[in-house]
């Protein structure tokens, strides 16, 4: 390394510490794939327990993330510290259905702050949960 | 509308508009699909007219991504305002290639801000340019 280059360190984020970020925030992404082509999508949500819950209108979330693998993810670079938080799992269309999945998702409380009716619960039940974090320093 | 209600108002951004929001920014995510799960990593880029470039190391990006449809976002929420635009297109690893994408790329000068080694070169060629914005007001 280079005496003029940036010391930087690397860590993983162990899973707890990811659902503790998770339940900080409330702006994410979700990415599903919609005919082979993978699409990114901001969505406000809120957890309960390792379900990410949010809600939204009829559409290509509704459409194509239940029943498919999909990610959800945050992230934030700020006063040299940049992390990253990644949920990998399973859509679940939690609006009316009985199982705990959804009874958690509906439990949870997202707040859209895009205009629009959100009638309808999408849930995210969690399978694999990952982040990462990096110090540039002086 | 409730009268309580917050008045808020979405639009979709132009696509003009969206390229230059997104030469304005450098820090974006990218969403890949692996062995059809997709998966979002952030990433420092650049643009070249409609032409997005990042830098990577060895790994899942570099793996998957080439020849692959993806897809490219950027978002923010503040002071009222929430935007986000998506790039969607293919992926080419452009760290030794002469087509005129790979060029392109490499002309750009994105800059990493995570630590370690980023050798390799992505482009990812916009197909699909669409973003939108909305306000929320009290």
């Amino acid at each position: 390394m280079k005496a003029n280059e940036p010391v930087a360190e690397l860590e993983e984020i162990p899973e707890a510490e990811c659902l503790e970020i998770l339940g900080q925030h409330s702006l994410g992404r979700i990415a599903i794939v919609v005919d082979g082509q993978p699409q990114i999508f901001p969505v406000n949500y809120a957890m309960s327990g390792r379900i990410i819950a949010f809600r939204t209108a009829a559409g290509s979330k509704l459409s194509y993330a239940p029943r498919s693998k999909v990610s959800f993810e945050i992230d934030k670079y700020d006063s040299g510290v940049g992390w990253s938080v990644m949920v990998q799992g399973v859509a679940v269309d939690a609006t009316e259905a009985f199982d705990d999945v959804s009874w958690a998702a509906r439990g949870a409380a997202p707040r859209p702050l895009a205009p629009g009716a959100k009638p309808h619960w999408v849930a995210i039940e969690a399978r694999k949960i990952t982040g990462r974090r990096f110090r540039v320093g002086a």
